[in-house]
């Protein structure tokens, strides 16, 4: 009741505040002099423990308690609250007093206690007292998660997933607040911008006291070593000073506004106790993601210091407790809105990009073209990055993540991408160990499903490396697959992506909205699905009509089905995709109806025995909403149409998806691409929240 | 009903055997070709589902199956076990037949399947053969724990803790086979003694079909590269053989008869298909401990690989899993059967060991000298080890944990301890990181407790650091703390004991066995307690009676008394260990009652502000079931008796312990240890089996 109105009279309406219960509350063992006068500071919520015979003089047979109305002393199992113990009370050994206040002190030492102690004749023996200061500590942050730090959560050191979880939620500061000049914001040591504060989580110490603490006790704010090495906290210099400088923004100035109070450097730190009703708010920054090492969980501690005699050392009498989790960095799936397309310009994609361009006016996005003087060439926008998000309640931010592949597109992600709110991180590894499958048209996302009753509502990465029983496979490297696992709210699938040359998933699947059912459509390519096409064609008279219609590689249907040891590349090509189709059943728990099977015909190199698609992979889109960017095919024509474009629109078309056939032919195909990996898209986050997944 | 018959026959009684239930029966996607006669390998317990839609003639409109009595096969819904679908059945877009069998084949492709195709008139328009071979392939362990590895566990792939939980367990083969010229087992990449097997996981591959696998099939054996850093298979080169060399022990042979199958340098290895209904037997071995990279958990796969043709890679059609968890290291508390006591002798500690010996031979353990040309002067046995255990249902051992500490004794536990059944594991820090806290007197175990609601059946690991709070304090190296975490069964406890010159948590705490409450108590050092004896002699008179009788050192009661500052520094003694007690309140979930304070006073030294015991410090002692031995504290004569003996023998005696007072003042009390710091014991493991921890 009491606490009620006093928080209440501080607080915005919506702060809930948490009323300490019993079970949290912590004992602190204390003792008395007899015949002396000791001091202390009492947190408000605990107990002093205090063993009367320890202290009490040796014949001592009874003894009686005083103190002031606003300390409660309970002796045992008998409680009489507020008021004293007048009357003697037999003195047992075991004898305790417990001792509690419930409001914080006006001054200095304002409460007392005295214990008086007697012999068998109720003869006064002795006294002992002890004057007390109350204080109300609290460090606080935002355990429940609507974006405002209520008071003394007890939760707050402790983490929970799901919707009736809690614990509070840290960013990795991974954008960059100056876009000129730019490094990302967690390498530098101190905030150059408000704007940075943004980023941060805002974690409070809420105390209540005499104006200033009794002499001999300090405030220390503190972190383990293995959590300093990921997290960084900074404070106003002065509530008062830090408002004046969100408004005059001289940057020097400011600086010194937000000093660092621990790091990596500073594991310990002492902190102002304000006196009064006060708050005061620290900013904590992430500096790592989760990953194979780190959980991605940091605790921070506050303790009350006391002195025992200026020779010693201090002692923590009193230690508070806050949990931060540390946001994963999540993909985001083709079934999410668009928000901007990119792809690169170069002397011979004029074709492509015309293509692109009308397909991404119809459907409304931004287009944003990497110019040659960037890409040097290098035209494949899908592989060298990867477009993602993270997301707390109280900020979020698209991340790009940078592949270690580094081709000539390397500095893209970094140079023109990394920026205010707009974060960057990346993983390195040994040239020698970075192959074509750490491209990431080998790294995707699935739409949300269920698997036997476990939820995925972000969906599930999915990443291609070789059988794990063919030696001299090759792999996506394992600081990245250690990366995408330790996020863990998009648990990977590890499909088999080894048998073709270039190596990635996107050569053979692509998730397609849909109305029904799931939601969408898992489309594959199918060599059998395309040999029914052009068999089909044959007995319908076509079999003359020319694949690749005007081009140097223009070939007959009869000639495609008369090449006997290309069926027989296309059966083996054929099991490699069902050995994925069967796990991606299982993983994502799909029926044969979720999955639609689009004709494409692949050819095996018989240098390295591996796999490339024989005519532009109609799998290989870009996906804007229910306009589909597919490459151009040139199948056969019959009737002046295309019948590989009849047959992709017949399957498609009646999900409501459009489709649009872009001509990649020589500018991506030939070069072993084709639509998806020759673009990129960046996409609206999820509404669902990582925190409510149940993990 | 066939499946129990045969598993019957060839398994232990014993062994349970679970049939495959649907749920986790996997499908494989398979193709028919028309007019065409295909073969393939089926795995008992999975399904085959063939798209007719994609094989049939272009005009069929009707189909009809005929197959073998033992093949199954049902379409979409309609269900026709065992026999045929003779009549013809309506073809649709979308007909799929499941095809499966319950009992292996005797011979390759002695199984048929053929499906007709019809058009509209019922005229035949063509039909598709295939001939199947049916086997049995199980990778199995001891996932339900009973130490026999039972046929096809449902839950063989993955690990859940406590009573209901399941999974196998793999040891850390850290013993050593040979006591002559010895190293670790497991840094030997081959099996020198038949002895060497017992210490690993045995996991079989059961098998049944004809005699052999048609043309282009095999069984390979695989794991991840993260997995193969922490595992090694070997296996009989086959059975007949092995037994033999078990025989005949002749050691060059035995070795090539256990030849490695997968290990961090191979990944994959073909494992053979004996024929008829066989067993293969590999064994496990496991490398490493739990730590801060490694969560214990291990899976290995077998796969059934099928060729497409020469010219291609092989792919697999079927991939079965297992999954181990590598036991954690256990530490054994007070309360535990002692079973070895270790102790160093030196030019000087006759009298210590002349205690030790009628303590250790009144209760009747195995007492080890390390003599002085092993310890060379270092006789804090306590610090340089500790002792612990692992277990699995199949094996167990002692493993002993050696510290970074090195010092002179550094060599005793690899050079005296390891042996044939005693395991060896410790964790190297840089010199400059390892501090006096480091040593083992600094890591204890408490007996079993339960904390709010939680159970520690084998109790909590309790180590010493420095306050958080405090710069340039000294803490046990990371590397030891990060093992002692990764081990999860005996969460730890940080206590603060930098406070203490040598700083281990044993100068001021340990733990004895008792009759009533939670079956031991707290031991405490309490110089509170001591004033109140001391105070109490004064009382009574005694106050020129003289603490160390005898010695140079001899002092008063009433100077003891008198010394103001001394006062001070025990002041500040107490209120250090006060925190510690209400830590381990806190963390053990225990009542005043079930701690007991022990009179000790301590000196903080001026020149690093840190404490020593002033008189033997009687929490420091060596635990033997009921009988302790005891730091003799010298304390002040009162009727031929010594008062601080007395206190502590009113104090521990009612509980039925037995206190022996052992004279270690000037070998071990003057250098800054006391006995049990110059002691160690090995005691029994728990009975309580680790893995039916609810974590």
């Amino acid at each position: 009741m009491e606490q009620q109105k006093r928080t209440t009279t501080v607080t915005p309406p919506k702060k809930k505040v948490f009323k300490k219960d019993i079970n949290i509350m912590s004992q602190r063992t204390y003792h008395l002099q007899i015949d002396n006068t000791l001091r202390t500071v009492y947190v408000v919520g605990t107990q002093l423990k205090i063993a009367l015979d320890s202290c009490a003089p040796l014949q001592s047979k009874f003894f009686s308690v005083k103190c002031s109305p606003n300390v409660k002393c309970q002796v045992l199992s008998q409680v009489q609250v507020g008021n004293s113990l007048i009357s003697q009370q037999p003195l047992g050994k075991n004898t305790v007093l417990l001792i509690s206040m419930e409001a914080a002190s006006l001054h200095p030492n304002d409460s007392k206690l005295s214990v008086k102690f007697y012999g068998d004749k109720l003869e006064n023996l002795g006294s002992a007292l002890l004057h007390l200061t109350a204080v109300e500590i609290s460090l606080d942050v935002d355990a429940d998660r609507d974006g405002v730090v209520e008071k003394n959560n007890p939760n707050k050191a402790s983490w929970k997933w799901g919707p009736n979880g809690h614990g509070a939620i840290l960013l990795v500061n991974c954008d960059s607040e100056t876009s000129y000049k730019k490094t990302v914001d967690y390498e530098k040591e101190e905030i150059s911008k408000v704007s940075d504060l943004k980023d941060m989580s805002q974690m409070i110490l809420r105390t209540s006291g005499p104006s200033e603490l009794p002499e001999g006790y300090k405030l220390s704010l503190h972190m383990s070593q293995t959590d300093a090495e990921r997290v960084r906290i900074f404070r106003p210099r002065s509530s008062k000073q830090a408002e004046a400088s969100l408004k005059n923004m001289l940057f020097s100035l400011f600086q010194k506004e937000y000093p660092l109070v621990l790091s990596k450097n500073q594991l310990a730190n002492e902190v102002p106790y304000q006196g009064g009703k006060n708050e005061l708010v620290f900013y904590v920054e992430g500096l790592h993601f989760p990953d194979k090492d780190f959980d991605g969980l940091l605790t921070i501690n506050l303790s009350l210091l006391e002195s025992s005699g200026e020779a010693f050392p201090q002692t923590p009498i009193f230690t508070d407790n806050v949990m931060f989790r540390v946001a994963p960095w999540i993909m985001t799936p083709n079934t999410l809105k668009p928000l901007e397309v990119f792809v690169c310009s170069t002397r011979d994609n004029y074709e492509f990009l015309k293509g692109i361009k009308q397909l991404v006016q119809k459907s409304g996005q931004k287009l944003k073209i990497c110019h040659e003087y960037m890409n040097r060439g290098d035209r494949w926008m899908q592989d060298e990055l990867e477009f993602g998000y993270i997301d707390s309640p109280h900020q979020r931010f698209p991340v790009v993540l940078d592949s270690p592949r580094n081709g000539d597109l390397g500095d893209f992600p970094y140079d023109d991408l990394l920026g205010p709110d707009f974060g960057y991180v990346t993983r390195n590894a040994p040239r020698k160990e970075v192959s074509s499958l750490d491209s990431f048209g080998n790294l995707e996302v699935s739409p949300p499903v269920t698997v036997n009753g476990k939820n995925y509502p972000l969906g599930r990465i999915i990443i291609g490396v070789a059988f794990p029983t063919t030696e001299g496979g090759r792999n996506m490297t394992q600081v990245v697959q250690d990366f995408l696992w330790a996020q863990k709210v998009q648990e990977p699938i590890a499909l088999y992506s080894d048998w073709l040359v270039v190596g990635h998933v996107d050569e053979f699947m692509s998730f397609v909205p849909a109305p029904d059912r799931k939601g969408f459509r898992l489309l594959l390519a199918s060599p059998d699905a395309a040999y029914k096409v052009f068999k089909t064609l044959q007995h319908k008279g076509h079999g003359k009509a020319k694949m690749f219609p005007g081009k140097k590689e223009a070939i007959s249907v009869d000639d495609i089905l008369r090449d006997k040891q290309f069926e027989a590349e296309n059966k083996y090509v054929q099991s490699c995709i069902d050995w994925n189709r069967d796990l991606l059943k299982k993983e994502l728990a799909l029926d044969d109806e979720d999955i639609i099977d689009l004709p494409v015909l692949f050819k095996v190199i018989p240098q390295d025995n591996r796999a490339v698609a024989f005519y532009p992979d109609v799998v290989n889109m870009i996906v804007l909403g229910n306009n589909l960017g597919i490459p151009k095919p040139f199948g056969p024509q019959v009737d002046g149409n295309c019948a590989l474009e009849t047959e992709v629109r017949s399957l498609l078309e009646p999900l409501g998806l459009n489709c649009n056939f872009i001509d990649d032919f020589t500018a991506y195909h030939k070069l072993l691409g084709e639509v998806h990996c020759g673009s990129n898209v960046r996409r609206e986050p999820f509404t669902f929240k990582w925190w409510n997944i149940e993990l």
